[in-house]
């Protein structure tokens, strides 16, 4: 995919893969998307670690940006509007999958099939991958997103078979490294 | 890592890198697995497939497995008894990931320490790598898998923080993509 470009609802935008320069929006989207979830604290990434792990030999994510032109840049003066950041993962099920982390766009420039547009791009990278299916994690509270996802077909898996997430956070994880049998 | 050998509770086992030849045994275990998780019937990954998707250029996943000597070998004459699936992820709030798609040991080879075992060697592979979390979902109905981890310290996020598990299968994966704009 190099860019796509459309308007919707009077509203001119494209969607195209992030470049290495893009990473301080990017860096600068996700702290937006994580005060609107309630955890502003919890962001302790760097636009310096999204270059080095999203723009490597073996990148751990891939992302793409929502633009529009100048002229209708937001009030702040940005240009780069929405993104979606997402990676590969697997079923010993199914086989190959895909992982929504993020999916967002500016308030101000919502309304006008950006989220949908980024959503769809990626279905699309899914289906060129022989991907099985497209995953992602919603916050219970977050009836909007739900709603979202659900009108679009998706279900709640924690809901329908009772999947739980579960975590080992790093010094939990450090701990169970340390009692790892040694290499011989 | 190559390989791990030790003993406990008069059990001697190895844990290493699967090869591409073990696959047809990982597969086995993977139904194995399902049949323990009530879902044989949702299993349709072939032995071919986990050697296209591991063992490529840039692998969709990484996998242990746990061996003991022909002399403790399965009533079958299984001497692979036990293995670990695992991928990287990426958190946009804290970045690198790992998560453990599965681990399983065989009933019979339970209680000595193997599945310890292989879960903190992912654990290592997870610090090695720079990763910040070790995540997994379990069912909520599996009571004894939950305490396994709870008890190694990890963190039920659907409780605590009300995350829901969310899914697009292959078909609306498909319709969403076949509504993707157009590339320019």
């Amino acid at each position: 995919m190099e860019t796509v470009a459309f308007a919707a609802k009077n509203m001119h935008f494209k969607i195209r893969q992030a470049r290495k320069e893009d990473c301080k929006e990017v860096s600068r989207m996700i702290m937006e998307l994580a005060v609107y979830e309630k955890m502003p604290d919890q962001v302790k990434i760097s636009p310096e670690e999204l270059e080095r792990d999203g723009f490597c030999q073996n990148p751990f994510f891939e992302c793409l940006v929502a633009e529009v032109p100048e002229e209708h840049k937001s009030k702040e003066g940005f240009t780069i509007v929405g993104y979606t950041l997402y990676f590969y993962t697997y079923s010993t099920w199914k086989g190959r999958s895909l992982y929504l982390e993020d999916l967002y766009v500016m308030p101000e420039f919502r309304g006008n099939g950006i989220g949908k547009g980024l959503l769809s791009k990626v279905a699309e990278v899914g289906k060129k991958k022989q991907c099985v299916r497209l995953q992602l994690s919603v916050l219970n509270w977050n009836t909007p997103t739900l709603d979202f996802y659900a009108a679009k077909g998706a279900q709640d898996l924690t809901v329908s078979e009772g999947w739980h997430f579960i975590r080992f956070d790093e010094q939990n994880m450090g701990n169970l490294a340390n009692e790892a049998p040694k290499d011989q």
